[in-house]
Protein backbone atom coordinates (compact mmCIF):
# COMPACT_ATOMS: atom_id res chain seq x y z
CA UNK A 1 0.00 0.00 0.00
CA UNK A 2 1.36 2.82 -1.25
CA UNK A 3 0.81 6.73 -0.26
CA UNK A 4 -0.30 8.32 -3.27
CA UNK A 5 -1.45 11.76 -2.53
CA UNK A 6 -2.30 13.88 0.96
CA UNK A 7 -5.37 15.88 0.94
CA UNK A 8 -6.57 18.64 3.09
CA UNK A 9 -8.80 15.92 4.31
CA UNK A 10 -7.82 12.71 2.82
CA UNK A 11 -4.81 10.64 1.81
CA UNK A 12 -5.14 8.39 -1.29
CA UNK A 13 -2.87 4.77 -1.07
CA UNK A 14 -2.86 2.23 -4.05
CA UNK A 15 -3.85 -0.75 -3.23
CA UNK A 16 -1.87 -3.89 -4.77
CA UNK A 17 -5.30 -4.77 -6.99
CA UNK A 18 -5.02 -1.36 -8.86
CA UNK A 19 -7.97 -0.25 -6.65
CA UNK A 20 -7.14 3.49 -3.96
CA UNK A 21 -7.74 3.34 -0.24
CA UNK A 22 -8.85 6.64 0.34
CA UNK A 23 -8.14 7.24 4.31
CA UNK A 24 -10.63 10.36 5.86
CA UNK A 25 -8.75 12.69 8.40
CA UNK A 26 -10.42 14.14 11.36
CA UNK A 27 -8.89 17.75 9.65
CA UNK A 28 -11.84 20.23 8.73
CA UNK A 29 -11.36 22.25 6.32
CA UNK A 30 -12.02 26.17 7.62
CA UNK A 31 -10.41 29.52 8.37
CA UNK A 32 -10.08 31.05 12.01
CA UNK A 33 -11.03 27.49 13.37
CA UNK A 34 -14.26 27.92 12.46
CA UNK A 35 -15.19 24.53 10.43
CA UNK A 36 -16.42 26.28 6.39
CA UNK A 37 -17.09 23.43 4.63
CA UNK A 38 -16.10 26.08 1.72
CA UNK A 39 -13.32 26.68 2.68
CA UNK A 40 -9.43 26.19 1.16
CA UNK A 41 -7.74 25.90 4.18
CA UNK A 42 -7.89 23.05 6.83
CA UNK A 43 -8.74 25.20 9.97
CA UNK A 44 -8.90 22.63 12.62
CA UNK A 45 -9.03 18.89 14.03
CA UNK A 46 -12.36 17.22 15.32
CA UNK A 47 -11.76 13.83 16.57
CA UNK A 48 -14.34 11.73 14.74
CA UNK A 49 -14.73 14.23 12.17
CA UNK A 50 -13.33 11.81 9.61
CA UNK A 51 -15.47 8.68 10.43
CA UNK A 52 -18.81 10.51 10.91
CA UNK A 53 -17.65 11.98 7.23
CA UNK A 54 -16.88 8.36 5.87
CA UNK A 55 -20.30 6.83 7.91
CA UNK A 56 -22.29 9.18 5.84
CA UNK A 57 -20.54 8.63 2.49
CA UNK A 58 -21.10 4.94 2.90
CA UNK A 59 -24.66 5.46 3.41
CA UNK A 60 -25.29 7.50 0.33
CA UNK A 61 -23.16 5.78 -1.76
CA UNK A 62 -25.11 2.13 -1.11
CA UNK A 63 -28.33 3.85 -1.74
CA UNK A 64 -26.43 5.52 -4.95
CA UNK A 65 -25.26 1.55 -5.92
CA UNK A 66 -28.55 -0.17 -4.83
CA UNK A 67 -30.00 2.74 -7.55
CA UNK A 68 -27.48 2.10 -10.25
CA UNK A 69 -25.65 5.26 -10.31
CA UNK A 70 -22.21 4.88 -11.25
CA UNK A 71 -19.54 5.74 -8.43
CA UNK A 72 -15.80 4.50 -8.19
CA UNK A 73 -17.32 3.03 -4.44
CA UNK A 74 -15.96 -0.50 -3.60
CA UNK A 75 -16.78 -0.81 0.01
CA UNK A 76 -16.04 1.08 3.42
CA UNK A 77 -14.34 0.31 6.60
CA UNK A 78 -16.13 2.88 9.27
CA UNK A 79 -13.95 1.94 12.31
CA UNK A 80 -10.68 2.30 10.13
CA UNK A 81 -12.28 5.12 8.57
CA UNK A 82 -10.88 4.15 4.99
CA UNK A 83 -12.54 3.47 1.92
CA UNK A 84 -12.19 1.18 -0.83
CA UNK A 85 -12.39 2.99 -4.41
CA UNK A 86 -11.45 2.13 -8.27
CA UNK A 87 -9.20 4.50 -9.64
CA UNK A 88 -10.42 7.12 -11.64
CA UNK A 89 -8.97 10.20 -12.90
CA UNK A 90 -10.60 13.82 -12.47
CA UNK A 91 -11.32 16.10 -15.06
CA UNK A 92 -8.58 18.46 -15.81
CA UNK A 93 -6.83 19.54 -12.30
CA UNK A 94 -9.75 19.17 -10.31
CA UNK A 95 -13.18 20.12 -10.88
CA UNK A 96 -16.32 20.38 -8.79
CA UNK A 97 -20.21 20.35 -10.14
CA UNK A 98 -22.70 21.93 -7.65
CA UNK A 99 -26.45 21.52 -6.92
CA UNK A 100 -28.61 24.00 -5.86
CA UNK A 101 -31.94 23.93 -4.58
CA UNK A 102 -31.88 27.17 -3.09
CA UNK A 103 -29.89 30.68 -3.52
CA UNK A 104 -27.63 31.00 -0.37
CA UNK A 105 -23.63 30.95 -0.42
CA UNK A 106 -21.63 31.95 -3.30
CA UNK A 107 -24.39 31.79 -5.89
CA UNK A 108 -26.26 34.25 -3.86
CA UNK A 109 -22.87 36.44 -3.37
CA UNK A 110 -22.56 36.54 -7.76
CA UNK A 111 -26.27 37.06 -8.29
CA UNK A 112 -27.90 38.47 -5.06
CA UNK A 113 -28.75 41.55 -7.81
CA UNK A 114 -31.55 39.07 -9.00
CA UNK A 115 -32.50 36.40 -6.30
CA UNK A 116 -33.40 36.92 -2.90
CA UNK A 117 -31.96 35.04 -0.23
CA UNK A 118 -33.38 31.25 0.41
CA UNK A 119 -35.45 31.34 -2.70
CA UNK A 120 -36.06 28.08 -4.66
CA UNK A 121 -33.21 26.77 -7.51
CA UNK A 122 -34.57 24.35 -9.59
CA UNK A 123 -31.64 21.71 -9.44
CA UNK A 124 -29.70 24.43 -10.37
CA UNK A 125 -26.18 23.28 -11.80
CA UNK A 126 -22.79 25.00 -12.03
CA UNK A 127 -19.35 23.75 -12.42
CA UNK A 128 -15.90 25.01 -10.99
CA UNK A 129 -12.54 24.53 -11.25
CA UNK A 130 -10.36 23.28 -8.11
CA UNK A 131 -7.78 25.77 -8.00
CA UNK A 132 -6.92 27.47 -4.46
CA UNK A 133 -4.71 29.98 -5.82
CA UNK A 134 -7.66 31.04 -8.03
CA UNK A 135 -10.47 31.04 -5.31
CA UNK A 136 -12.15 27.72 -7.58
CA UNK A 137 -13.29 30.01 -10.64
CA UNK A 138 -16.55 29.31 -11.83
CA UNK A 139 -17.01 28.00 -15.86
CA UNK A 140 -19.00 27.45 -17.95
CA UNK A 141 -20.05 24.49 -20.31
CA UNK A 142 -17.93 26.48 -23.26
CA UNK A 143 -15.08 27.11 -21.15
CA UNK A 144 -14.63 23.67 -20.33
CA UNK A 145 -14.97 22.00 -24.08
CA UNK A 146 -12.35 25.06 -24.87
CA UNK A 147 -9.95 24.02 -22.10
CA UNK A 148 -10.47 20.36 -23.17
CA UNK A 149 -11.61 19.70 -19.33
CA UNK A 150 -14.74 18.02 -20.32
CA UNK A 151 -16.91 17.91 -24.11
CA UNK A 152 -20.22 18.72 -24.30
CA UNK A 153 -21.52 15.32 -24.57
CA UNK A 154 -19.81 14.46 -21.48
CA UNK A 155 -20.89 17.51 -19.93
CA UNK A 156 -24.59 16.34 -20.75
CA UNK A 157 -23.64 13.28 -18.96
CA UNK A 158 -22.46 15.44 -16.41
CA UNK A 159 -25.42 17.45 -15.69
CA UNK A 160 -27.83 14.77 -15.51
CA UNK A 161 -26.12 12.22 -13.05
CA UNK A 162 -25.57 15.66 -10.82
CA UNK A 163 -29.37 16.31 -10.77
CA UNK A 164 -30.40 12.96 -10.32
CA UNK A 165 -27.75 11.91 -7.15
CA UNK A 166 -28.68 15.50 -5.76
CA UNK A 167 -32.36 14.72 -5.89
CA UNK A 168 -31.64 11.36 -4.28
CA UNK A 169 -29.74 13.10 -1.22
CA UNK A 170 -32.49 15.91 -1.21
CA UNK A 171 -34.94 12.94 -1.01
CA UNK A 172 -33.07 11.09 1.47
CA UNK A 173 -32.63 14.12 4.03
CA UNK A 174 -36.14 14.85 3.59
CA UNK A 175 -37.26 11.57 5.24
CA UNK A 176 -35.45 13.13 8.41
CA UNK A 177 -37.23 16.34 7.85
CA UNK A 178 -34.20 17.76 6.56
CA UNK A 179 -33.80 20.40 3.60
CA UNK A 180 -31.30 20.05 0.91
CA UNK A 181 -30.32 23.99 -0.32
CA UNK A 182 -26.84 22.80 -2.09
CA UNK A 183 -24.43 20.04 -2.74
CA UNK A 184 -21.29 19.51 -4.23
CA UNK A 185 -19.92 16.60 -6.02
CA UNK A 186 -16.75 15.37 -7.54
CA UNK A 187 -16.63 13.82 -10.39
CA UNK A 188 -14.21 11.15 -12.54
CA UNK A 189 -13.55 9.01 -15.61
CA UNK A 190 -13.03 5.78 -14.49
CA UNK A 191 -9.94 3.75 -15.67
CA UNK A 192 -10.99 0.65 -16.61
CA UNK A 193 -13.53 2.01 -19.09
CA UNK A 194 -13.75 5.78 -19.00
CA UNK A 195 -16.84 5.92 -17.46
CA UNK A 196 -18.36 9.16 -15.90
CA UNK A 197 -18.79 8.08 -12.15
CA UNK A 198 -19.35 9.88 -8.88
CA UNK A 199 -16.19 10.19 -7.14
CA UNK A 200 -14.83 11.62 -3.50
CA UNK A 201 -17.30 11.70 -0.76
CA UNK A 202 -20.55 12.54 0.13
CA UNK A 203 -20.62 14.08 3.66
CA UNK A 204 -21.86 17.11 5.58
CA UNK A 205 -19.11 19.00 4.28
CA UNK A 206 -20.35 19.12 0.73
CA UNK A 207 -23.78 20.15 1.42
CA UNK A 208 -25.54 22.98 3.22
CA UNK A 209 -28.93 21.52 4.45
CA UNK A 210 -31.35 23.40 6.92
CA UNK A 211 -33.84 21.82 9.69
CA UNK A 212 -36.89 24.01 10.77
CA UNK A 213 -35.00 26.81 8.54
CA UNK A 214 -31.40 26.38 10.57
CA UNK A 215 -28.51 25.88 9.13
CA UNK A 216 -27.39 22.03 10.48
CA UNK A 217 -23.48 21.92 11.10
CA UNK A 218 -22.02 19.13 9.06
CA UNK A 219 -21.20 16.99 12.08
CA UNK A 220 -24.54 17.58 12.96
CA UNK A 221 -26.19 16.41 9.95
CA UNK A 222 -24.31 13.63 10.20
CA UNK A 223 -25.93 12.09 13.41
CA UNK A 224 -29.20 13.26 12.11
CA UNK A 225 -28.87 11.36 9.46
CA UNK A 226 -27.35 8.13 10.74
CA UNK A 227 -29.99 7.90 13.33
CA UNK A 228 -32.00 4.54 13.14
CA UNK A 229 -29.87 3.93 10.60
CA UNK B 1 -35.58 66.00 -25.61
CA UNK B 2 -35.43 64.95 -21.73
CA UNK B 3 -32.27 63.30 -19.72
CA UNK B 4 -33.25 59.75 -18.57
CA UNK B 5 -29.88 58.30 -17.58
CA UNK B 6 -27.27 59.35 -16.59
CA UNK B 7 -24.29 56.65 -17.08
CA UNK B 8 -20.44 56.86 -16.37
CA UNK B 9 -19.10 57.33 -19.97
CA UNK B 10 -23.08 58.86 -21.67
CA UNK B 11 -25.95 60.20 -21.03
CA UNK B 12 -29.33 59.67 -22.62
CA UNK B 13 -31.96 61.29 -23.44
CA UNK B 14 -35.41 60.37 -24.94
CA UNK B 15 -36.36 62.20 -28.18
CA UNK B 16 -39.79 63.17 -29.22
CA UNK B 17 -39.80 60.68 -32.08
CA UNK B 18 -39.22 57.82 -29.70
CA UNK B 19 -35.67 57.18 -30.42
CA UNK B 20 -33.19 58.00 -27.67
CA UNK B 21 -29.73 60.00 -28.14
CA UNK B 22 -26.49 59.10 -26.49
CA UNK B 23 -24.27 61.92 -25.88
CA UNK B 24 -20.85 60.70 -25.40
CA UNK B 25 -18.88 62.19 -22.43
CA UNK B 26 -15.06 62.62 -22.10
CA UNK B 27 -14.94 60.96 -18.91
CA UNK B 28 -13.27 57.35 -19.30
CA UNK B 29 -13.36 54.21 -16.46
CA UNK B 30 -10.55 54.13 -14.61
CA UNK B 31 -8.50 54.04 -11.13
CA UNK B 32 -6.39 56.07 -9.91
CA UNK B 33 -6.27 58.06 -12.53
CA UNK B 34 -5.19 55.56 -15.29
CA UNK B 35 -7.58 54.68 -17.75
CA UNK B 36 -9.20 51.40 -17.64
CA UNK B 37 -11.76 50.30 -19.80
CA UNK B 38 -12.68 47.21 -17.55
CA UNK B 39 -13.01 49.35 -14.33
CA UNK B 40 -16.61 50.53 -12.74
CA UNK B 41 -15.36 53.75 -12.09
CA UNK B 42 -14.58 57.14 -13.82
CA UNK B 43 -11.39 57.75 -13.09
CA UNK B 44 -10.52 60.58 -15.14
CA UNK B 45 -11.43 63.17 -17.92
CA UNK B 46 -9.74 63.41 -21.45
CA UNK B 47 -10.54 66.40 -23.83
CA UNK B 48 -11.77 64.65 -26.73
CA UNK B 49 -12.09 61.18 -25.50
CA UNK B 50 -16.39 61.22 -26.20
CA UNK B 51 -15.47 62.68 -29.52
CA UNK B 52 -13.13 59.81 -30.60
CA UNK B 53 -14.96 56.90 -29.10
CA UNK B 54 -18.09 58.07 -31.11
CA UNK B 55 -16.19 58.25 -34.39
CA UNK B 56 -15.11 54.53 -33.93
CA UNK B 57 -18.36 53.33 -32.80
CA UNK B 58 -20.22 55.04 -35.97
CA UNK B 59 -17.45 53.43 -38.08
CA UNK B 60 -18.01 50.08 -36.76
CA UNK B 61 -22.19 50.50 -36.55
CA UNK B 62 -22.43 51.57 -40.08
CA UNK B 63 -19.87 48.98 -41.37
CA UNK B 64 -22.26 46.45 -39.30
CA UNK B 65 -25.67 48.23 -40.77
CA UNK B 66 -24.33 47.64 -44.40
CA UNK B 67 -23.69 43.93 -43.39
CA UNK B 68 -27.10 43.46 -42.14
CA UNK B 69 -26.74 43.06 -38.57
CA UNK B 70 -29.15 44.15 -36.47
CA UNK B 71 -28.16 47.10 -34.25
CA UNK B 72 -29.98 49.74 -32.28
CA UNK B 73 -28.07 52.41 -34.37
CA UNK B 74 -29.68 55.48 -36.25
CA UNK B 75 -27.18 57.89 -36.97
CA UNK B 76 -24.28 60.17 -35.52
CA UNK B 77 -22.97 63.48 -35.07
CA UNK B 78 -19.44 63.58 -34.06
CA UNK B 79 -18.86 67.08 -33.85
CA UNK B 80 -21.51 67.05 -31.00
CA UNK B 81 -20.43 63.54 -29.70
CA UNK B 82 -24.10 62.36 -29.62
CA UNK B 83 -25.61 59.43 -31.44
CA UNK B 84 -29.70 58.83 -32.24
CA UNK B 85 -30.14 55.41 -31.99
CA UNK B 86 -33.27 52.81 -31.67
CA UNK B 87 -35.04 52.60 -28.42
CA UNK B 88 -34.01 49.11 -26.60
CA UNK B 89 -34.15 47.63 -22.83
CA UNK B 90 -31.48 45.86 -21.67
CA UNK B 91 -31.78 42.06 -20.43
CA UNK B 92 -32.04 42.08 -17.15
CA UNK B 93 -30.02 44.88 -15.24
CA UNK B 94 -27.88 45.04 -18.06
CA UNK B 95 -25.24 42.65 -18.83
CA UNK B 96 -22.14 42.26 -21.05
CA UNK B 97 -21.07 39.83 -23.47
CA UNK B 98 -17.42 39.09 -24.06
CA UNK B 99 -15.24 37.52 -27.52
CA UNK B 100 -12.05 36.57 -26.47
CA UNK B 101 -9.35 35.60 -29.40
CA UNK B 102 -6.95 35.34 -26.85
CA UNK B 103 -6.17 34.81 -22.93
CA UNK B 104 -5.83 38.30 -21.40
CA UNK B 105 -7.60 40.24 -19.01
CA UNK B 106 -10.16 38.26 -16.36
CA UNK B 107 -9.74 35.25 -18.71
CA UNK B 108 -6.16 34.93 -17.47
CA UNK B 109 -7.05 35.30 -14.23
CA UNK B 110 -9.48 32.91 -13.89
CA UNK B 111 -8.24 29.96 -16.00
CA UNK B 112 -4.59 30.78 -15.74
CA UNK B 113 -3.96 27.51 -14.34
CA UNK B 114 -5.44 26.22 -18.13
CA UNK B 115 -3.61 28.47 -20.40
CA UNK B 116 -0.91 30.55 -20.83
CA UNK B 117 -1.17 34.47 -21.15
CA UNK B 118 -1.43 35.51 -24.77
CA UNK B 119 -2.78 31.86 -26.10
CA UNK B 120 -5.42 31.41 -28.72
CA UNK B 121 -8.84 31.19 -27.69
CA UNK B 122 -11.49 30.22 -30.67
CA UNK B 123 -13.66 33.44 -30.64
CA UNK B 124 -15.04 32.28 -26.94
CA UNK B 125 -18.30 34.05 -25.97
CA UNK B 126 -18.89 34.75 -22.09
CA UNK B 127 -21.81 36.49 -20.48
CA UNK B 128 -21.39 39.05 -17.36
CA UNK B 129 -24.00 40.28 -15.08
CA UNK B 130 -23.35 44.19 -14.78
CA UNK B 131 -23.29 44.66 -11.54
CA UNK B 132 -20.38 47.13 -9.43
CA UNK B 133 -21.59 45.97 -6.51
CA UNK B 134 -20.31 42.18 -7.33
CA UNK B 135 -17.71 42.72 -9.44
CA UNK B 136 -19.76 42.26 -12.60
CA UNK B 137 -20.40 38.13 -12.00
CA UNK B 138 -19.86 35.52 -15.22
CA UNK B 139 -22.76 34.00 -15.27
CA UNK B 140 -23.79 30.88 -17.37
CA UNK B 141 -26.13 29.70 -20.43
CA UNK B 142 -28.25 27.68 -17.54
CA UNK B 143 -28.24 30.57 -14.74
CA UNK B 144 -29.66 33.67 -17.61
CA UNK B 145 -32.13 31.24 -18.16
CA UNK B 146 -33.16 30.45 -14.69
CA UNK B 147 -32.56 33.90 -13.68
CA UNK B 148 -35.46 35.32 -16.37
CA UNK B 149 -33.00 37.40 -18.03
CA UNK B 150 -32.81 35.20 -21.43
CA UNK B 151 -34.04 31.98 -22.84
CA UNK B 152 -31.89 29.24 -24.41
CA UNK B 153 -33.03 30.10 -27.46
CA UNK B 154 -31.92 33.68 -27.25
CA UNK B 155 -28.59 32.58 -25.82
CA UNK B 156 -28.00 31.00 -28.95
CA UNK B 157 -28.99 34.03 -31.12
CA UNK B 158 -26.90 36.07 -28.55
CA UNK B 159 -23.89 33.74 -28.82
CA UNK B 160 -23.68 33.88 -32.76
CA UNK B 161 -24.23 37.60 -33.13
CA UNK B 162 -21.01 37.97 -30.87
CA UNK B 163 -19.00 35.75 -32.66
CA UNK B 164 -19.95 37.51 -35.99
CA UNK B 165 -19.59 40.73 -34.61
CA UNK B 166 -16.37 40.35 -33.05
CA UNK B 167 -15.15 38.69 -36.11
CA UNK B 168 -15.98 41.79 -38.06
CA UNK B 169 -14.10 43.90 -35.98
CA UNK B 170 -10.99 41.59 -35.92
CA UNK B 171 -10.93 42.19 -40.29
CA UNK B 172 -10.89 45.44 -40.00
CA UNK B 173 -8.16 46.17 -37.38
CA UNK B 174 -6.10 43.26 -39.04
CA UNK B 175 -6.21 45.45 -42.09
CA UNK B 176 -4.45 48.55 -39.90
CA UNK B 177 -2.07 45.32 -38.86
CA UNK B 178 -4.01 45.42 -35.48
CA UNK B 179 -4.97 42.39 -33.85
CA UNK B 180 -8.01 42.21 -31.53
CA UNK B 181 -7.25 40.36 -28.42
CA UNK B 182 -10.95 40.77 -26.69
CA UNK B 183 -14.08 42.50 -26.57
CA UNK B 184 -17.17 43.23 -24.84
CA UNK B 185 -20.31 43.92 -26.21
CA UNK B 186 -23.89 45.19 -25.07
CA UNK B 187 -26.88 44.02 -26.60
CA UNK B 188 -31.05 44.56 -25.69
CA UNK B 189 -34.28 43.78 -27.13
CA UNK B 190 -35.32 46.54 -29.65
CA UNK B 191 -38.40 48.24 -28.48
CA UNK B 192 -40.48 48.32 -31.78
CA UNK B 193 -40.39 44.80 -32.31
CA UNK B 194 -38.49 42.66 -29.50
CA UNK B 195 -35.45 41.85 -31.94
CA UNK B 196 -31.97 41.40 -30.36
CA UNK B 197 -29.67 43.98 -31.40
CA UNK B 198 -26.16 45.27 -30.91
CA UNK B 199 -26.45 48.51 -28.23
CA UNK B 200 -23.88 50.83 -26.89
CA UNK B 201 -20.89 51.50 -28.41
CA UNK B 202 -18.11 49.61 -30.18
CA UNK B 203 -14.83 51.91 -29.27
CA UNK B 204 -11.08 51.20 -28.00
CA UNK B 205 -12.86 51.41 -24.59
CA UNK B 206 -14.62 48.35 -25.12
CA UNK B 207 -12.06 46.28 -26.65
CA UNK B 208 -8.17 45.20 -26.29
CA UNK B 209 -5.87 45.34 -29.65
CA UNK B 210 -2.24 44.85 -29.91
CA UNK B 211 -0.06 46.19 -32.51
CA UNK B 212 3.61 44.02 -33.01
CA UNK B 213 2.54 42.54 -29.19
CA UNK B 214 2.27 46.00 -27.67
CA UNK B 215 -1.51 46.94 -26.39
CA UNK B 216 -3.06 49.83 -27.93
CA UNK B 217 -4.47 52.43 -25.40
CA UNK B 218 -8.43 53.22 -26.59
CA UNK B 219 -7.45 56.78 -27.99
CA UNK B 220 -4.26 55.63 -29.75
CA UNK B 221 -6.51 52.83 -31.23
CA UNK B 222 -8.97 55.42 -32.65
CA UNK B 223 -6.69 57.44 -34.50
CA UNK B 224 -4.84 54.17 -35.90
CA UNK B 225 -8.30 52.79 -37.17
CA UNK B 226 -9.56 56.16 -38.13
CA UNK B 227 -6.30 57.43 -40.56
CA UNK B 228 -7.29 57.34 -44.19
CA UNK B 229 -11.24 56.64 -43.16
Amino acid sequence: MKLIYQGKTKDIYALEDGNYLLRFKDDVTGENGVFDPGANTVGLTIEGAGKAGLRLTKFFFEILKEKGIPTHYVDANVEEATMTVKTATVFGKGMEVICRYRAVGSFLRRYGMYVEEGQSLDRFVEVTLKDDERQDPPITEDGLDMLGILSKEEYKTLKALTQRIGDIVKEELAKKSIELYDIKFEFGRLKENNEIVLIDEISGGNMRAYKDGQYIEPLKLEKLVMEGE
